[in-house]
C-alpha cells in the first residue's frame, strides 16, 4: 500500500460497509492491516474494530495499536462493544485505555459493565439508550432522541422511566411518529413489557427475546431501575456459539477449537476425551480378558465383540440427544422420570427388536447357530441399558449444573462400549456353559 | 370452564402476552384449549395463534377449527405467518380458507407467497412493509405509516421505492422523527443497503442479517422490485431449527423427532442409521472372521478390538466437527485441501502418540508384551486413518450437497470402526507371522 494509491483505497474502502471492510482484513498480514485500518477516518474504523472476531482482534491490537490508538477508537464503541474489547486485553492495558478516554460517561459504563460475568444480562447489556419520564411530553421526547442520537446508534424504542430511574413501560417510535406534539408520554406508553434482571442468564435472555419476539429488552436492578439494554444482534451472536459449543461437547472437543488455531491447540483440545476413552477402551480390555477362557472355547465370540459396542453407542447417543433437546427448549411441560424412562423403553424394544433380527440372521447365514441366542439376547439386553444411560445421564448432568450435551459425547459412547461388552461376555458365560 | 368464571378467566387473560396464553395451551386438552382460546377477541386470538408451534398447532387446528375460524384469524396475521399455517393444512382447507379471506389484500398476499419454497428468502419474508416514493415528503411518509400501522405490527424503517418499484433505500424511523415535516424523502434516504433476492437460501439469509447486525432486511425480484421484508424473529427461529436439526443429524437421527412424538414415531427415526451401524459392524464380524486363525493363536489380541473401534471413532468425530464448523462459517478465506490435511495429520500425531503411549504402559502392565509393538502401531495407524477420514468426509458431502453434519454422526463412527478392526488385525497377521 504506497501513499500513491491511498486516496483510491480510501474513496474504495467508504463505500464498503464496516462488516465488509473487517472481512477483508481477515485477509490481510498485520502490519498491512493496519496500515489500511488508519486510512479509515475514526468512526468507520470503530465500527470496523467493533466487528471483528474476539481472537483475531485480540492479536491485531496485541501486535499493531498503542494504548492511545485504543482509546481513540473504543471512545466512539457502543458500552456492551467497549466491554467485550477491553475484557480481552491484559489488565494493565485495560486500565491505561480507561484512563485515558476523552467521553468520561463511556468511561464511566464502562467500569459499570466491567462487574458484570460476560454470559449474564449484566454483561451482554449496552448503557447507551434513549430515556423519557413519564410527565414529559413527546417533543420533549423527540428532542431527547435527538440529543441521544449521536451516542445510541440504532434507536429501537424509547424507554419511560419514572422519577427514582424506575422502569415504567416503552414507547414505540412508530408511536412517536404518529402522536402529537403535545401528548403527554404517560398516555401513550405501553405498560405491559417484558423486562429481565442484571444477573439472568444469557440463555435465559434469549429464550425470553425469542418467546416474545424482541428487539431489545431492558435490564433492571433488583430495585427496578433501568440500567441498560440487549439488542437482539448481541443475542443472536450468543445463540450461534452456544450451538457451535453444544456441537464441540458432543463431538469431545474441550474449551473452543477451531481449524485455524495452531496445531498444539487443537491437539490439546482433543487429548482429554481421547485419553477417556482410552481409559474406557483398556477397561473393556480387561472386562474381556476375565473371560479369556469362554473366548478361547469359542473364539467366533470376538466376532461380536464390534456389534455390543458400536450399538450400544450409537444408541446412547440417539437417545441422549433427544432427551439434550427437550431439556433445552424448557417448555414448561415437565415429564416425569418413570414416564420419560418408559416411554424410553418402548422406543428401545421396537429398535433391539429390529437390530436383533438383523444380525440373527447373520449368525444363522454365516453358521454359527450356537451362537444365536447368545448373540440376539446380548445386543436386546445392550439397547435397553444404552437407552436407560441415554435418559439418565443428561437429566443427572443438568441436576448437578455441567452442561447435558456432555452427554452426548464419547462419555456416553465410552460408558455404553463398557457395558455392551461386559453384558455380551455375562450372557455368553452363561448361556454357553448351559450346554 | 365454566360460563360464570369465564369474564374472570378473559380479564386474567387480557393482562398476559399472547405467547404465555399459548404456553397455557399447550397444557391443556384440545377441546378445553379451544374453549379459552375463543374467549380472547379476535385480534388477540390471532397473535396467539401464530405463536403455537406447528406440529401443535397443525393438530390442535384440525381437531378443533372450522374453515370459518381460521380464515377469522388468518385474516389478522403478518402475511408470512398465514403462508406458515395455510401449509400445515391439507390443501382443500388451504384453498377454501384463502376463499373465505374478508381481506382481499391478505388474500393476494398469501397466493403470492405461496409459490416460494419454505427455506428461501421468498419464503421467509411477509408483504407488509411501509414503502414510499423518493419524491414524497416525511409528512407524506408519517401518513403512509400512519394508514399502514393497522397491517404492519412493526415498523423496522420505511423502504423507499421509485415509479417502477424498484429498491432505491431505507430511512429509519429516527430519521424521520428528528426530519422536519417538508423534508424530501430522496434527501434522507440511506442508500447504500443490504438486500438478498427472493431465490437466496435461508442459511444466507441468516448470516447476512448477522453480519451487517440488522433487524429486517428487503427481498428483492431479479428485477431489483420491492417484494417483501424478512424480520429478525423468523431468522432466529431458523437459526435455532438449523442448528437443532444439525445436532440430530450428528446423534444419528433422521428427520425431525423430540421427545413428545409417539413411540413408533421415535423408533423409525432412529432405526435408519442403527441399521447401517450394524452393517458396519457385521462387516467388522466378517473381517474378524478372516483372521481367526491368528486370533485362536493368540487369543489376548481379541482384548485390543474395542479400543481399535472406538478411537478411531472418536477422532473421527472430533476431526469432522472441525471441519463442518468451519465450513459452515466461510469466512471467505478458503483453505486447500493440503493444507487442511497436513495440518490434521500433524494433530493426529501428537495425539496418536499420546494414546499410544498410555495403551503401551498397559500392555506391558498386564503381561503382554508381545503384542506391544502391535497395539502400538495400529492404534497410532488408526489414529491417522480417522482423522484423514474426518477430514475429507465432510468435504466429499459439501461438495455434492449433503449436510456435512452427517459426516459426524454414526457413519464416520461406523466407517472407522471398521477401517480400526482391519488395521488392526492386518498389523497383527503381518507382525505376529515374522516371529
Amino acid at each position: 500500500i504506497s501513499s500513491e494509491n491511498s486516496a483510491f483505497l480510501l474513496s474504495e474502502l467508504d463505500e464498503l460497509f464496516p462488516a465488509d471492510i473487517s472481512s477483508i482484513l481477515y485477509e490481510l498480514e498485520g502490519a498491512k492491516a493496519h496500515q489500511l485500518f488508519t486510512l479509515l477516518d475514526t468512526e468507520k474504523g470503530a465500527e470496523v474494530l467493533s466487528n471483528i472476531e474476539s481472537d483475531d482482534r485480540k492479536k491485531f491490537i496485541k501486535e499493531q495499536f498503542t494504548v492511545e490508538e485504543i482509546a481513540k477508537y473504543v471512545n466512539l464503541f457502543d458500552s456492551d462493544d467497549a466491554v467485550d474489547l477491553l475484557n480481552e486485553q491484559p489488565i494493565e492495558v485495560r486500565e491505561k485505555v480507561i484512563a485515558l478516554l476523552e467521553d468520561r460517561e463511556q468511561a464511566r459504563f464502562i467500569l459499570d459493565l466491567l462487574h458484570y460475568p460476560e454470559d449474564v444480562a449484566g454483561g451482554l447489556m449496552q448503557k447507551e439508550l434513549v430515556k423519557v419520564f413519564t410527565n414529559q411530553t413527546v417533543s420533549e421526547c423527540v428532542e431527547e432522541i435527538r440529543l441521544q442520537a449521536e451516542n445510541v446508534d440504532k434507536v429501537y424504542a424509547v424507554y419511560v422511566v419514572d422519577s427514582e430511574q424506575k422502569l415504567k413501560g416503552i414507547v414505540s417510535l412508530k408511536q412517536i411518529v404518529l402522536a402529537r406534539k403535545n401528548t403527554k408520554i404517560e398516555n401513550i406508553l405501553e405498560d405491559e413489557i417484558v423486562f429481565v434482571d442484571t444477573t439472568q442468564s444469557g440463555d435465559e435472555v434469549a429464550q425470553i427475546m425469542q418467546k416474545y419476539d424482541l428487539e431489545a429488552i431492558p435490564v433492571v436492578n433488583s430495585l427496578g431501575r433501568l440500567l441498560g439494554v440487549i439488542t437482539i444482534d448481541d443475542v443472536i451472536d450468543f445463540i450461534t456459539e452456544k450451538a457451535e459449543e453444544d456441537i464441540q461437547v458432543m463431538a469431545g472437543i474441550t474449551g473452543e477449537a477451531e481449524e485455524d488455531d495452531s496445531v498444539w491447540h487443537l491437539a490439546k483440545a482433543r487429548i482429554p476425551w481421547l485419553v477417556v476413552g482410552v481409559f474406557g477402551s483398556l477397561l473393556a480390555a480387561s472386562v474381556i480378558r476375565q473371560f479369556e477362557d469362554t473366548l478361547a472355547r469359542v473364539s467366533a465370540l470376538a466376532m461380536f465383540i464390534p456389534i455390543m459396542g458400536s450399538t450400544g453407542g450409537n444408541v446412547g447417543i440417539q437417545t441422549s440427544s433427544l432427551i439434550v433437546q427437550s431439556l433445552a427448549e424448557k417448555s414448561g411441560i415437565s415429564i416425569g422420570l418413570w414416564e420419560r424412562l418408559s416411554k424410553v423403553i418402548r422406543v428401545a424394544l421396537i429398535n433391539g427388536l429390529v437390530v436383533g433380527v438383523v444380525t440373527g440372521i447373520y449368525v444363522y447365514a454365516i453358521g454359527e447357530p450356537e451362537l444365536f441366542w447368545v448373540v440376539c439376547t446380548s445386543l436386546f439386553a445392550v439397547v435397553i441399558l444404552a437407552s436407560f444411560m441415554g435418559t439418565i445421564t443428561p437429566l443427572i448432568l443438568d441436576k448437578i449444573g455441567i452442561n447435558p450435551a456432555m452427554a452426548s459425547g464419547p462419555f456416553i459412547t465410552t460408558a455404553n462400549d463398557l457395558i455392551g461388552i461386559g453384558t455380551y461376555f455375562l450372557i455368553a458365560y452363561y448361556l454357553l456353559s448351559l450346554n
